[in-house]
């Protein structure tokens, strides 16, 4: 079973650096160490390079450097956004909206802010996970101050229509964030056209490094920092900014501007091969989220009468990489919120798997798991008494 | 005037990587990118890595891997130290002491406590920024709820007595924080003997990447996390992992452990040579903190007469790194409020001058700084108003 063969399908995990990225990063580790904020040559070079990326960053998602606070993850950025939004915007009301199926980084964050007084309403979404702008319009109340749906999920890759939800919450004025870390760097993604007042981005999910997010926010709109102390990121976001990975998110932010065409190109194919294949090879499998509304590399499935984290074990001892949901939960072992929300039961949700393809993926790769999934498919059907039980009655 | 030479003596701002360092993180910038939450080999490698990074920076501050919690900076480590720990225990009271010498990351941390009703008495410091046990008792209530006194102050330099410290807050039944940013990988740390509940330290400070950061914390001591959303770090910082650099910090850590009493006897008489020769050459200076309770690289000093900016620009044009106190606020341009705290006037404080020496400085990098400093403070003395004012009264 061992064939040596490796097959990374879990970019929605974390990517690996894109060429180019890393050889950017690297005189920020050895000559150009500086602190930015310090007054000499040594603080000029980490300051100019800061404002490189800035911009570059600032440029894949049409907004403009000045409004662009770098943070040390998707997470910082979508606590800072939700979190940072709502208590500056307090004195106005203590209502927030969110769509039912948001990251945690989302979730738990208004979740913190319900213990001193907050209240939620969790807008639902249609069977392919989609937010409908009316059902937002109807959440809102006169006491509403932030209203928060995601650009794109990572667990089923639906794309929603950001546009239209945030025109009718920037009707009632409104503050609007989207969460487009799944999103930003892998579809065109741009803070004008989309008419949102803040945006959350991250690097390692287009080919750029961890530890490095963004959070895009308005000329104007007030935020309370996450962290306070010096006087960084516009007195936004306090701590010694982290140089060698922003400067790699700035180049990973100018490749995916330039390459996001050709990268498409390339995953779709790939996609849609598994889909097709896996729909027509696996019986008692579904597909997740929207069929056609979704992001370029995500093919995401629903295996009935099996439990995901068996396949991916499995499928790992086949050198196959692949998640059974949000890589940031999957230890966790709970049915998926996002597909509980879509309509999904319990049963089915548990043989959630999710394949996210990328650069390094090819058509022989998809080929490669076409021929093994059956066999893990079955393997572990044989031995689960869910499916006897069902297939007998 | 410009000699080509250049002189990095603002090792507190930030440290260059030691030698070891980046070659350990580079695997993990290529082919072990995974996400540690993966269930899969790539996960593994990255899972792996974090773990043995934990035992390493456990190991150098006395604690067990599982107290540890990686963070994004010494800022981060601060901020969710005094939060976390203040709203923790908030049912208990809402009182919180700190000394008047803190790093902003603590300080405004509980500013902005302030605005939700907590309560602070900063304890002052003698004129060497030594705080007094005795005073931090005084400060006690039956409703103070942390004590947060930073081990060595990264501007003046003082190491406190932070077991004293520690054994009266202890006494009291009372959670005692430190920041030891500045001290830990530079001077014997260990957080039994201290007798501390929580202790920050960061990765920049002792030959370690930027943008890692840790706090440990105490078995059984409740935080309230800054970060929500995944299960990362036990549940107490959300955020996937930024792997590169917490293997740099363990690293940095492992030869921190090892390599310290070299260090330290690398970098005292560096030091030492600088503040007698400095006191020495320039009239109307002093230095400032503890004569001899302070961090092994640090000599910082009032020039009198002169802005610290001034001479940080003329420094910098013949090549020579330093600063004019806290990197995290040198752009703000206030005097230093360790200094204000210590008793000197607005007018000495404003010539704050700042030397941290590392590994790779020599004695002749010294005697170049001591050649150069007294012609620059000359010919800044030159065209102050209040150095002519002062003198010919």
């Amino acid at each position: 079973m061992q064939t040596g063969r490796k097959v990374y399908l879990d970019y929605a995990a974390t990517n690996p650096l894109a060429p180019g990225v890393f050889e950017a990063m690297l005189p920020f580790f050895s000559e150009a160490y500086g602190n930015p904020a310090s007054l000499h040559q040594w603080g000029d070079m980490a300051r100019q390079a800061l404002d490189e990326s800035r911009a570059k960053v600032a440029s894949l998602i049409g907004g403009a450097p000045e409004e662009l606070i770098f943070t040390g993850s998707g997470t910082e950025s979508n606590n800072l956004a939700i979190k940072g939004l709502s208590l500056g915007q307090q004195a106005k009301g203590k209502h927030i909206v969110v769509s039912a199926i948001e990251h945690f980084s989302v979730l738990h964050s208004v979740r913190t802010l319900e213990k001193s007084g907050f209240q939620l309403t969790e807008v639902p979404v249609d069977k392919h996970g989609v937010v409908d702008p009316d059902e937002v319009k109807r959440s809102l109340r006169k006491d509403t101050v932030l209203v928060s749906v995601m650009l794109a999920n990572g667990e089923v890759g639906t794309i929603q229509s950001i546009k239209d939800i945030a025109r009718v919450v920037k009707e009632a004025g409104i503050l609007f964030h989207t969460d487009a870390v799944a999103a930003a760097g892998n579809i065109p993604v741009n803070v004008k056209d989309l008419g949102v007042d803040a945006l959350s981005l991250a690097a390692n999910q287009f080919y750029g490094p961890k530890g490095a997010g963004a959070l895009w926010l308005r000329r104007g709109v007030r935020v309370i920092p996450l962290l306070d102390g010096g006087i960084q990121e516009g007195g936004k976001r306090a701590g010694t900014e982290n140089v060698p990975t922003i400067v790699g998110m700035g180049k990973a932010a100018e490749l995916a501007q330039k390459d996001m065409p050709a990268r498409i190109k390339h995953c779709i194919p790939l996609r849609d091969r598994l889909i097709r294949g896996l729909l027509a090879e696996v019986k008692h499998s579904l597909l997740t989220g929207h069929p056609s509304q979704r992001l370029p590399g995500h093919a995401s499935f629903c295996i009935e009468y099996i439990e995901g984290e068996s396949m991916l074990m499995l499928l790992d001892a086949h050198g196959i990489a692949v998640s059974s949901g949000s890589a940031c939960t999957s230890r966790a072992l709970k049915a998926s919120h996002v597909l509980l929300a879509m309509g999904l039961s319990h049963e089915v949700a548990q043989g959630s798997l999710l394949f996210t393809m990328g650069m390094d993926n090819t058509t022989d790769d998809i080929d490669y798991v076409l021929g093994v999934l059956p066999q893990v498919v079955d393997r572990l059907r044989q031995i689960s008494p869910l499916y006897h039980k069902s297939t007998a009655s």
